[in-house]
């Protein structure tokens, strides 16, 4: 019976920590996924200031310099069209903008249950641990009160465990449930709580070839602008540098905002690609649905073993004082009382011993 | 001793998991790394191969309907030189080609290794087990051949455990080494075997705003590219389908080319940034050096526990043998004969009772 515990009490530790494995994955999952949303964001508000700023400084100047020849004013408005268009391009991108749902709350909530459910059954694994060594200590030393206490706490652990094994069937149940086809059922909740379209979430939760990018109309004509910006300004330091020298310095400033903005929208389409969101997504599902569900398993073997084996122990505990000798069947009163003159000699001798 | 040999495998059997979870997670980050490599590679040809495509068949087409008047043909002249511009510059970007190392040779050579050394472990811990197990029965039962033979077991054991302490202390000292500054000996080795430049290995294993993309300039140039396709094309599509309505169905295909294009380029543009490969390079690091190496302490710990318990059991078995009663001390040659007539009645009298 004991070994039968002992066995329990080492599953059940790793049941735990698998368990608690898993949804520490989940959470980290999340946080990545946050991590790359709100980068997203303040990458798309850093260019289109930056392209404003640009706009207003850089090619106002150009145009006061260049104002005597018309047709190269011209071409600076152009620029700044196209400019203005890049930005309300870019704009359209920070699709998370505006989004009321927080992955890093939802991680810190989860973080928060999964904390007290990892106690919860720490201590409770303790319990049953002490009232295993205990309840062999009162055998051993065939002591009629640490039995009685042992056979209330057994009882107490017995009906704890049989409530957790409850809990873990039904956790266990719902989340084969959601694991079984879990890709609709996000999809919905989350086009629920976002307001997303759903090619964008078709996107990022299915990831294949057959979807296409909701971002690349968007994306070609943002890069479309920048690069005739490019052209523009080439134009310009060809035609109008020789005439206006002092044309040079807001020119160079501007294509150097432009290699600047060229890196940021390389890296804004690298973070927008759905592999990198799709991929957390996958190692969310797999810590809530291989780890943590294999734990879930584990802690209902362990719930299962130590029912079984406080069950077994409450059967044969009242059996085991039957055959205590009847020499130890003295005064009950003082039997705990280490204080009394008799009892504190054996209780210094019991201590002496163990 | 029993009871710290149980414990002994329970953290064995622990231990060897870790371990063999660490090193698949190794693995699969290579095999990950490798997909996305050859992904690029793959997707390089694919569209330089369809831009060749389009110069070859729609372009020249345009030129021939397109030859009575010259501007037009030297804007067709000009996309050309573009896409082969743009073919070029994206050539450039297949870095990986012609590399003699394949992470996944890497990860199969790794899984070969790791698949034996985890049944090593499992054969040595079955056998742990079977000489606990045995000994006991040979003390249970008095059984003399069953001590001796158990005798020699946990010595062959012993020797076993302190052969795999050896090993795990020094792959653990040579891990932990490895572990405490990995970046600079993988970024040298990766370099020695692949021979690529450092500032892409710089930019891939640090990864950080620090160092810049070492793809930014052709990538930057082959969209410069791609867009003045763009504006080309539709420049034809503006002047030439008034007149040569035969110019329509070349121009709409070399658009839908170009737009095919710039959506395998969005994607190499998301392949080439560092963040994914980046993650796959911690990723093999943390299952190296946290789970693996976790998964090897506790090796040591085990062997460290089984190598006590058989020493100890060494030092006893001998004395329990003295404390044998001698009514068993009958003709030995006849003690393991389950078919001699006396031996078997009490053979059967043993199976019984078990």
């Amino acid at each position: 019976m004991q070994r039968l515990d002992g066995a329990g009490i080492g599953i059940g530790f790793y049941g735990n920590s698998e368990t608690s494995d898993g949804v520490s994955q989940l959470s980290s999952a999340l946080l990545h996924a946050n991590h790359t949303l709100s980068t997203i964001d303040d990458l798309v508000l850093e260019t289109v200031e930056r392209l404003g700023e640009a706009v207003r400084t850089e090619l106002t100047t150009l145009e006061e310099v260049l104002s005597e020849r018309v047709e190269l004013v011209a071409a600076t408005w152009g620029a700044r069209r196209q400019a203005e268009a890049a930005a309300q391009h870019l704009q359209g991108l920070a699709f998370w903008q505006g989004v009321s749902l927080s992955p890093v709350q939802v991680a810190e909530d989860v973080t928060f249950v999964e904390e007290y459910r990892w106690l919860a059954y720490v201590l409770l694994l303790l319990l049953v641990l002490l009232v295993c060594l205990f309840t062999l200590l009162g055998l051993a030393k065939q002591s009629k009160w640490l039995v009685v206490v042992m056979t209330a706490m057994s009882l107490l652990v017995l009906v704890l465990s049989w409530g957790s094994m409850g809990l873990e069937a039904a956790t266990a149940v719902g989340l084969s449930d959601f694991c079984s086809n879990p890709d609709t059922y996000v999809l919905n909740l989350t086009q629920e709580e976002t307001g997303l379209s759903l090619d964008i979430l078709n996107y990022y939760f299915l990831c294949n070839q057959a979807v296409s990018n909701p971002f690349q109309q968007r994306l070609t004509l943002s890069q479309r602008a920048l690069a005739s910006i490019h052209s523009q300004l080439q134009g310009l330091e060809r035609e109008a540098v020789p005439q206006f020298p002092a044309a040079q310095k807001p020119l160079l400033s501007l294509e150097e905002t432009l290699n600047v903005t060229e890196g940021s929208f390389h890296q804004l389409v690298a973070l927008l690609h759905c592999r990198s969101l799709h991929k957390d997504y996958g190692s969310a599902l797999r810590g809530l649905c291989e780890d943590a569900l294999e734990g879930l398993l584990f802690l209902m073997l362990f719930s299962l073993l130590s029912a079984g084996a406080l069950a077994t122990t409450l059967c044969s505990l009242p059996r085991a004082w039957a055959l205590f000798p009847p020499s130890d069947d003295y005064d009950d009163t003082d039997d705990d009382d280490p204080f009394n003159p008799q009892e504190s000699k054996r209780f210094v001798q019991w201590q002496s011993s163990i």
